[in-house]
């Protein structure tokens, strides 16, 4: 139809509107409409509206012009609004005080990078049909700023979906997705906090005295008989005090005088207390959760440590309304991988898969399912239909391997040319890291309904693929399981020695934070920081956020650490 | 055979001998012997070295002088030595400058309780059949101070079994048994970073000018074939570099200048480096990781976060020895607990139960699998067969009710009476948390071996329970698993409001700790801390260790915190 259509519009289209974009060859797109009269209609007029836009730019247009205002301003000139996620919070942009298009615009004069080619000229990932003689010599994506590749996944990563579960130790780890309400009075009845013995008080608070041992309140369900002043009825802790009682003595305050004839039961006993008040060792009804009021409120994360359980619990709140928790595929891609427990020792070029056992390890750390898809041969065919597979069984996709600049790095073309995904970003200006890939890509569920679901391709190098998971995908994860704030906590540390600086990118320095005898947390190096060395996350509990810079970072400077385990004492 | 043993020295008898004591009728100990001679004469010599003590206490001598050396010195006297744990770590005691004894002997002078009866009249638990009119009227365990209670646990606690586990997302958590070497070096061959051309870098270094591309190599395994000073070999990130190349020029520092006839293959490349160094670029045999060196260490545990995981993977080490993780069986008991999420409104006297969810919770947020062993009723013969199907299946149980003064509170009768079990301690100078109880009871395990398996017994109250788990049960767990240093970390934060003091006893207040702009952790309480308020432990990550006294320790002071989840920023 328009020839010379940039990448990024089409993939906006297929994000749009899920179908009908089937394909793009050479120069033309290939438009499959929807059989029904209906379907085709909106299809059609959905494509109408964004083709001047399209033909503006293949006519010549300066696309960073057109694109200034970023997606917003093209949705609003044609008309339409975003879609993409399941839910209906898709366009709250919680804490993000910045405002993103998609993936183009961004990242100039950011890094240090010669480019030889125009810019602009192929911005799709390479063909991998053309060899190596015809691929590009560069990255032909913008290099964003971690602020910016964070926005972007707040944008584009789908909003969670509401669903019932029961109240029980599965439920932790999940976001409420309503306010919960006590359904009952906790304690449900006037209860004893202590063993001992009911007693109605007299007006003068002094208790000493014999007194008859008139009935029994175990902490049972039963029929109480009324309590009258000059009768005693002994009681267990928890259980309901006969009606008219109005104090409970402890039972260290008395003593046995007489006993049954058989000897089995207490028939009097010597209470010592005197000043006694009403009320004494007594739980009102209600008097730890008031029945009707708020426990629970939305957007509250169930911990593992109890408090929010036994709530629910405690006031016979059965099921509540959570945000389906995601389950994540771990991919690792690469004909030099080999599964890392392989026997035998490794022929020339093969690499151990460290990648997929460490990143199900963290998506499980952080609370979520993970589920195995293997190892992806580097051959189109076979890399395409894992993610189709992968698509269809889970809710995001993380891979390793293939992101880089190699002209075997397949993932890149599958997503965009077979998948008809968008790539938002496909290089950040971080160290390690620098060529994390995020892009999500259209899916029909069983339902029939059109969603996105991302695909975060992470570097190989053990300890890239472990910060950017910690850096962006955990942040996706948070998006999609409703968790807020997104991402792992940061938090003010002191350099305990001198740090050095990378000149060229900010580093995430892989380091153990933990907390000196004034309570102040301070930090040290892991050790040799290179992306590959998995050995720089051992031991580590925190990414130090170090900005570029020449020389080292002086012992005793603050700079903001990302807690990725908790913190040790010193 | 001799009158009037103390309880105490038969739990000594029967912990160490696992069998012969098969109870006690008023003031006589029944023995049974095995069937086999040399098994009824073992037995019947471990017994006659302990019945010298016993008659001398008998007869009436102090038992507090007699004591005085702990159990050692008893053990010394007698010529036996103490068994139990299945390990041969039973006496080590990792950090613990205290030196005890049994429970007995202790806490003489701790808490403000009002005896009414002479002190170890009658020491043991009460027999239920007697009825209530023969129960104590105050607990006949003595107080300890928590440091003594775990000194206790640290005493009696087994020690791990040592498990070979297969390296995989299931070794997370476990605590490494031996050193591990590396097997293989990583990387395993010469690699390059990036992707670029390998070159034969000149003695000038400099590279400028047009190569030809005479070979290719990938990150795939194959053979190489030598590179010569005047060619270059196409390479991509990670791939083996061609024997002979010295050195890797980024894609980025050339230019394509011709392509083989059919378009596909690059003929030509321009480089536009000068100043080329031999080795950049490369990633030396073993310059991650050294073929024969300690990556990791014995008591080392595997993080979630992957660092320990990936070094495993990463050197093909395929199993490691590991101490195997404990099963805890988590029990409620009391004829008033109903489950949380029965149906319909509760009848009077009715509790839910809240404590199983958020205990089982715990112990797997820390790492450990959780049994649900049900609601044991207030029988003594149900509540001795739940807890006799329980040992078997478990490791370790959590019971929570039963364990106050009241006359139905069966567990420590039943731990004692039925079980032959001894009990360590049944009071703490703590709050909340008071009656907590350990336990250890003699289990036979299938291939006949005589252990000891702990029992915990929680305060029934929400808040109790959960705060001594983590500060008995947890514990207890790491020396169960090998983990060390045992319990929840300890670290110094400021309060930031005022804290109210307790008169009588030391106070585990539930408070959420926070990072500050200045880096310093600060505490503020997360408000009523009745121990029946499981909203207490809402957001709670922290129980503060307050020293009773009276008023409050005001803002600003410094205190240790239990961190029992991770630190929020402020």
């Amino acid at each position: 139809m328009c020839n010379r259509i940039p990448s990024v519009l089409i993939g906006y289209v297929v994000a749009m509107m899920s179908r009908p974009v089937a394909g793009v060859r050479n120069d033309t797109i290939i438009v499959t409409l929807p059989g029904s009269p209906k379907g085709a209609r909106e299809n059609l007029e959905a494509i109408i509206k964004t083709l001047p836009h399209a033909c503006l730019q293949a006519s010549g247009a300066n696309s960073r012009t057109l694109h200034a205002g970023g997606v917003k301003k093209l949705e609003a000139d044609a008309g339409i609004s975003t879609q993409g996620g399941p839910s209906p919070h898709q366009h709250h942009h919680h804490g993000c005080s910045h405002s993103h298009g998609h993936g183009h615009g961004h990242g100039h004069g950011h890094g240090g990078l010669v480019r030889h080619t125009k810019p602009g000229a192929n911005p799709m990932s390479n063909d991998p049909s053309l060899g190596p003689s015809r691929r590009q010599r560069a990255s032909p994506y913008p290099m964003l700023d971690v602020s910016e590749a964070l926005a972007l996944i707040e944008e584009h990563t789908p909003r969670p979906d509401v669903v019932v579960t029961k109240v029980g130790v599965g439920l932790v780890g999940s976001v409420l997705a309503e306010d919960v309400i006590a359904r009952e009075n906790v304690p449900a009845f006037r209860a004893s906090i202590v063993d001992g013995y009911a007693v109605v008080v007299p007006s003068d608070g002094n208790m000493k005295g014999i007194y008859p041992v008139t009935a029994v309140s175990h902490a049972a369900p039963g029929e109480e008989k009324p309590l009258k002043e000059g009768e005693i009825a002994r009681i267990t802790t928890g259980a309901p005090l006969p009606i008219g009682a109005t104090s409970v003595i402890m039972v260290e305050d008395t003593v046995l005088k007489s006993m049954t004839d058989d000897g089995t039961e207490e028939e009097e006993v010597e209470i010592l207390a005197e000043g006694v008040k009403e009320g004494e060792n007594i739980r009102e009804v209600g008097s730890d959760i008031k029945q009707g009021a708020k426990i629970l409120s939305k957007g509250e994360k169930v911990s593992g440590v109890g408090g929010e359980l036994g709530l629910l619990a405690a006031v016979g709140v059965a099921e509540v309304k959570t945000y389906r928790r995601p389950i994540v595929g771990v991919l690792s891609t690469g004909d030099e991988i080999v599964e890392h427990d392989r026997p035998g020792d490794l022929r020339l070029g093969e690499v151990r898969d460290t990648n997929r056992i460490t990143l199900m390890s963290a998506v499980r750390q952080w609370g979520f399912e993970a589920v195995d898809l293997g190892i992806a041969r580097d051959k189109p065919g076979t890399l395409e239909q894992t993610l189709r597979d992968g698509l269809r069984r889970v809710d995001m996709i993380i891979t390793t391997g293939g992101v880089s600049m190699g002209e075997l790095d397949l993932l890149k073309p599958t997503i965009e040319r077979a998948l008809g995904g968008t790539i938002h970003f496909g290089r950040v200006n971080m160290k390690p890291g620098k060529p994390t890939t995020f892009a999500t890509v259209p899916v029909k569920t069983n339902s029939g309904e059109r969603i996105v679901k991302p695909i975060f391709s992470l570097p190989g190098n053990p300890a890239s693929a472990l910060v950017t998971f910690h850096l962006f995908v955990l942040p996706s994860l948070h998006h999609l399981s409703g968790e807020s704030p997104a991402g792992v906590p940061s938090v003010p540390v002191t350099l305990s020695h001198d740090f050095p600086l990378d000149k060229g990118r900010p580093e995430y320095h892989r380091a153990c934070v933990s907390v000196g005898h004034d309570g102040r947390l301070s930090a040290s190096s892991t050790g040799g920081q290179r992306s590959s060395k998995v050995g720089s996350l051992k031991t580590a509990n925190a990414l130090l956020c170090m900005p570029k810079g020449e020389g080292s970072m002086k012992k005793g400077n603050t700079v903001q650490a990302l807690l990725i385990a908790p913190i040790q004492p010193s």
